[in-house]
């Protein structure tokens, strides 16, 4: 499989966490987001929508969507399991991952900062994308408050991990106090030490040019896209 | 089962289509958005991020998200399904379903749109409503132009459908221009005259007051929450 991806894409880096998980391998194909590079035709011929990642299986099926690639993940590999056994308890961890997925993110991705930031600048882009993921966390984090731990939904990681984990660094960059989120910050020490989230990280992908620098995301470096 | 709903939230529309689906009969609880009735102390001890929809089943537990209800209805009613079978086949209806949930919607509730009008006024939030909505109905064109039809995914209406059909009203709303997604425009076409895409239509719902008006969403009528 091939994993179009970019290091510091939080979408990219959950599918990278996924794939972990299942013990997979994949080749990375990065596309440098900083120049555009996920606008060009050959990429938007794979993926029209322009985002990443985007997933081609070996039989040159394309799948996009990270929420969708996971659910085919777990679909295609069941062991082990990012999700529970039972409806009710599947339907919790995917809301607390679509609080994350639909409700967090696309608030604060690049396409977003780039209008806000054109709209009145960088700060006002910056305020933005913090009080939006710091809504998205304390949303996030009644939903998994009650739930034994270490991880989101109990002893062991699943989708609701996966979709946090990247989505705290972003947090961070953005400064939000994560002081007010104990568990979010639980659930990413229990996450950190794993193997599978250790490979995912931004800095062991083969693309990792350097930590994020704080700015304007029109030119330079962006924060985070996608 | 209680369905706690607003009859122009598209997030709760989209449950409310899977509920008819399915054949399954529920108590309509409606939160008046237009009065944050959804922030209340009693909704909030139900959903403490106050977004609609919630479903309460019978046995008292409480599942929010409108993707994460609609797989729980899926797992749970299997008949009529609302996925096809295979892992890449539903991986695909997935990915269009969160283009609609995930890439839209959250562009253009009303969180979004309050902001936007406190920081530039109404004319502002119109337009970038509009824009985010073209893109993400661009996006769901690209995905289901040759799927054959008329449905989102074929011959039968699922997930995507359920996604799109409220998302197209909340595009007329803000002026976005339908000529360009004649898919769109077939799938929403099909799915009109079905009895459950009836039954759970804004009009429809024992709250409605009224046809939507264009103005300010901080006072007098939202367009569309959550």
């Amino acid at each position: 499989m091939q994993l179009h991806s970019y290091f510091r894409s939080t979408a990219s880096w959950r599918v990278r966490i996924g794939l972990a998980l299942k013990g997979l391998s994949f080749e990375t194909i990065p596309h440098d987001l900083r120049a555009d590079a996920h606008r060009e035709p050959a990429y938007l011929a794979l993926n029209p929508q322009g985002y990443l990642p985007a997933l081609v299986l070996d039989d040159g099926i394309v799948l996009t969507q990270s929420l969708a690639i996971l659910e085919w993940l777990e679909e295609t590999w069941p062991e082990p399991p990012l999700l529970p056994r039972h409806p009710v308890a599947r339907a919790k961890v995917r809301a607390a991952s679509l609080v994350i997925a639909a409700d967090t993110h696309p608030l604060q991705n690049l396409k977003v900062r780039r209008r806000l930031e054109a709209l009145g600048g960088a700060e006002l882009a910056r305020h933005w994308c913090r009080d939006m993921i710091a809504d998205g966390l304390a949303a996030f984090e009644g939903l998994v408050r009650h739930t034994g731990g270490p991880f989101a939904f109990g002893p062991a990681p699943g989708m609701a991990d996966i979709l946090l984990v990247p989505q705290l660094a972003n947090a961070r960059l953005f400064g939000v106090d994560l002081e007010r989120f104990p568990r979010a910050r639980e659930i990413e020490a229990a996450c950190a030490p794993l193997g599978p989230f250790r490979a995912a990280r931004p800095e062991a992908q083969p693309d990792f040019v350097g930590p994020p620098v704080l700015g304007s995301s029109a030119g330079g470096q962006p924060l985070q896209p996608e």
